[in-house]
């Protein structure tokens, strides 16, 4: 997990790639559009929204696209926010799933995103990662 | 707090505005660009970026932004998460502050809204509206 204090951060060393980072905070838009990267080092997509629980202020879910092309035949993941892992030297954030892990792992296309947290779809992410030792931040 | 089901929204019936949102789900695409009201029904500001808090995935602030032309000038207010109520008919957030209230609520500039949370700011806010009734969501 990547901390940036302050140091060479004085109001004359403006660094745009790191405002919005602190030691314990990170702003949901330099979150979005970060790689995933699997163990071996594979490039799995990218960090596409956070879905936030309103009533908590918690952030439920990461939502991670790979594939497709304009939104045509993309694929989305939800990941519980403790799955990720920020990575400081590849930039991006790790997943300690093997290739069998997430090609089982609940994934939906653009269109049951739509609809996703109004059934039951949640609950499928939860069950799922929850057995692979992520049960949900409550 | 608004609440959109399925209904309406079959696959044949996309509405762009309400992707990304569900009963207790919202994006963080979706929260950020969203105005502010007061009680009065005035235009506070709009929601800038959300900033999260990475060990626990909590909402740890809402930054709203105001004033400002370009970025020059514009100033950030990191409001408590739970200090924001969403409103249906306005379709933006609520927030029940006096004026003067808001007047002496914490406020940074780009600059310092960089540096936040790296230091003591990020307590000032707590502080701040712990005392008007909105302890921080541990």
């Amino acid at each position: 997990m990547t901390t940036y204090g302050t140091t060479g951060m004085g109001s004359g060393q403006i660094q745009d790639e790191h405002i919005r980072e602190t030691g314990d905070l990170i702003s949901a838009d330099k979150v979005t559009g970060t790689t995933v990267y699997n163990a071996a080092g594979d490039n799995l997509g990218t960090i596409h929204d956070l879905m936030i629980d309103k009533r908590v202020g918690r952030v439920a879910y990461a939502v991670m696209s790979f594939g497709g092309f304009l939104g045509i035949g993309e694929k989305y993941h939800p990941l519980p926010w403790n799955v990720l892992t920020y990575d400081e030297n590849k930039g991006g954030y790790n997943i300690d799933l093997t290739p069998e892990q997430l090609k089982s792992a609940p994934s939906y296309s653009r269109d049951e995103m739509m609809r996703f947290g109004s059934s039951t779809a949640d609950e499928r992410v939860d069950t799922y990662y929850g057995g692979l030792g992520y049960p949900p931040l409550v």
